[in-house]
């Protein structure tokens, strides 16, 4: 709005105020920035995108301007700021009034700094996590067995799932995965999938494709699963903070709402993994399956080698060869994304009962063995709307070790920025190949990992941080 | 910037992303916002009113626009989160960073809400204090005593400031006052003394005028005292978190850093103002005293009654008639206004050893009486660039009782924001004058305030609001 606006001046609204813009029946609550000078003529509104398309409104329409109403669920917010906790009816106020985008980045970072000043014990956890769940859509399966599969903290390459749900559906479980797009990430699920089939299905086609195939692949924008924790987690971003009850109701409530009856969760344990020592792991993991069993949700925890990328791709069609190099069998496939994969789908199958204990890996690694993961896998995705072949980048180039030694540490973190940096997710083909593995000799100017780029301009880039960080993969002599 | 930017895409820039703006010599944090379409061509950046002032930059000029570098004293701010308590040296880095304009409102939020959760304890607020001083500038008066006065949260129309001015320089003492312009209050001391003077002060006019005159009544804005309390302010009001820790640093540190060695406060008590109760009073003014006694500032904390406005006049012109009424000694100028600036003009007289203990309340009545506090009044407006009128409104209209009986409540906060509504600040003559105190009996149609404004859009306004809260002056039969 003008600085001059009527408006504002009436109702004393502020740069960065809070407002209620009103247009029909529809309504908005936005952030008001306001302008000098003849951009916007006087007694006129302008919207974000966002904002024109909340409010389904065009040029010239009318629209009201004003405060918008008290926010009550901040008392229990301010209750909790100092030292009380909260009941279930208090965290579904909350919920709502997030979900409703009536809570700003500021109102959003005192509650989640008060949730981890005093940890949520587990009644607090077990009441978010329900009024995350009840906040947005909850799918229904009509099986008893729904199985499902998580990954705690993003590891570089680590793509089990692909394979995973191919194993377990050709076995005869029910699991209809939705997965999300890379937020700070090289690759998401999602985008992996969309190198190799369609994954923008709507719910009609996503349910039509799980009753021929017993499961899929999609991506999980057509389904408002636990809507809250996307908010959630773009302001734990912000602040770094990321606290294990929020953790918890976070992973849970996207299972509970997606209507899962069981739940493999993989856990990544290494120095620049999210979980950093096994204790943490197993602490993380009592929990998750104590919590998960309050709504009836059988949980098994797996903690995993997170020391390193999981497979040789880093980037959405790079991860997309690998896994259609472990369902094909293929010479030279990845030997440790195969473990990961057979090991989740293996606890998949035992609590799915379709295995006994202990037969679980073994079963899994026969369906792979035998084709029959790799069979499945074409068929989901042909009822998606087709395989794809993925993309292969047009540049590429070797990061060389400095000297020969051994290869002693990689950081995850690091590694996925340069895969960022080269390109992905967004350009398909770009990412990373791992050329060595952790223990590995090599020799100077060995080829440590193959930069892929679409563009010369975005290899340049990736390099230019490259031979800023040395500590990429640390070679000692 | 554009969505299509190849900056946002290489640098994984998404929206409400930190971005470091630099130009030449100069950089700035700012918050990303995207736009579709050729509002801005491929490449440009467009900017705030602030970002443009601040980076000294013209249309066509050069910017780089990058990540911001690591916030590392946010890694203080999560270590408080969980439950650790922090030294100067961590205070220092986060005010330091948030007076240098790297913390987000997100950042803000949690650094406050922490520092809540866990309230500060001595050590830590006079580490914050400390930190908040040393951020900003700092006066010297070189005289041995420097008084200085502040109230604990509006009171609706109390402007006792000019008035202990006016008394405690007549009397010998240096008072180098200086005052905000109302943030969300009806009218600041700043904007009620502009209706009276200049107070648009320079450094060096405000040297000036002290040496002539012992003191003056000028607004803050040349000085950058304590900027960080601003910032925690807006952020502290949109939580409507208080704490008292933080409270004591804003107090403090705006005193320290002006040069004071010796404050009186004023702790309004009321069921709508900021303390509540005499014990909440007494225990806030101890923790002041004994913080301001670390910093070798003699603080004097004295109760009062917040129960219901101060004076007649609450809006910018109608507190400068008010202060002129006392000051002159006109008949019908508020008995509870003149009382108020006595008791804190006497304790400033008796800590600055003006007068002895028990006789400073006499000291300043007799000034008022006698002339000599309106005559240096006079003195100082005149130093500051001349005395004027205050404006008068060209509407006015009564809000009336609904019923006969007696005043038996007032809400501050409701008549505050009536006062606003009416267009105070900005509009200087408008506001309200209250014809009622509690206790008095009045008969069904009597005027209870009149609302002043300077546009009849306004009065109605004014109007709209006033007629739907029935508890504004509430009256029992």
């Amino acid at each position: 709005m003008r600085t001059d606006c009527h408006v504002c001046r009436a109702e004393g609204l502020a740069p960065r105020a809070q407002v209620l813009i009103t247009a029909g029946e529809r309504r908005v609550q936005a952030t008001l920035f306001q302008i000098e000078g003849n951009l916007l003529a006087p007694g006129e509104v302008g919207l974000s995108e966002a904002g024109w398309k909340l409010l389904g409104v065009e040029e010239g329409d009318q629209a009201h301007v004003s405060h918008p109403p008290n926010l009550e669920s901040m008392s229990s917010v301010r209750r909790r700021i100092y030292g009380n906790r909260l009941d279930g009816v208090s965290f579904e106020a909350i919920v709502n009034d997030v979900v409703g985008g009536r809570y700003t980045d500021v109102h959003l970072a005192a509650f989640l700094t008060a949730s981890s000043a005093m940890p949520l014990d587990e009644d607090e956890t077990i009441h978010l996590t329900r009024a995350m769940v009840a906040a947005g859509d909850r799918l229904d399966w009509k099986a008893p067995i729904v199985v499902d599969k998580h990954s705690i903290g993003g590891l570089p390459g680590n793509r089990t799932t692909p394979i995973v749900v191919a194993i377990v559906t050709a076995l005869g479980l029910v699991m209809p995965k939705t997965s999300s797009r890379a937020i700070t990430s090289p690759a998401g699920t999602a985008d992996t999938m969309e190198t190799l089939t369609a994954v923008d299905l709507d719910l009609a086609t996503l349910r039509h494709v799980v009753e021929a195939e017993g499961g899929c692949l999609a991506w999980g924008g057509a389904v408002r699963l636990s809507p809250a924790d996307d908010i959630f987690i773009r302001i734990e971003r912000v602040l770094d903070v990321d606290t294990e009850g929020q953790l918890i109701a976070s992973v849970l409530s996207k299972k509970i709402a997606a209507g899962s009856t069981h739940v493999v969760i993989d856990v990544p344990v290494g120095a620049t993994a999210k979980v950093r020592t096994d204790e943490a792991g197993r602490s993380l993991g009592e929990r998750l399956v104590k919590v998960a069993a309050k709504f009836g949700l059988t949980a098994v925890c797996l903690q995993s080698d997170g020391a390193q990328p999981v497979g040789r791709g880093v980037g959405p069609a790079l991860e997309a060869h690998d896994v259609l190099a472990v369902l094909q069998g293929a010479p030279g496939a990845p030997s440790d994304l195969r473990h990961s994969a057979c090991t989740l789908a293996g606890a998949a199958l035992e609590i799915g009962k379709i295995a006994k204990p202990g037969e679980g890996y073994a079963a899994a690694n026969a369906a792979l063995e035998d084709g029959r993961a790799w069979q499945k896998f074409q068929r989901i995705c042909m009822a998606q709307g087709g395989l794809r072949v993925p993309p292969k980048a047009a540049h590429m180039r070797p990061l060389r070790a400095s000297r020969a030694g051994r290869v002693v540490h990689m950081n995850n973190r690091k590694i996925s920025r340069l895969a960022k940096l080269a390109g992905a997710p967004d350009a398909k083909a770009a990412g990373l190949r791992m050329e060595v593995r952790l223990g590995d000799e090599v020799f100077a100017g060995q080829p440590l990992l193959m930069v892929h780029a679409e563009t010369l301009g975005e290899l340049a880039y990736a390099f230019d941080y490259a031979e800023q960080s040395v500590d990429i993969i640390q070679v000692e002599s």
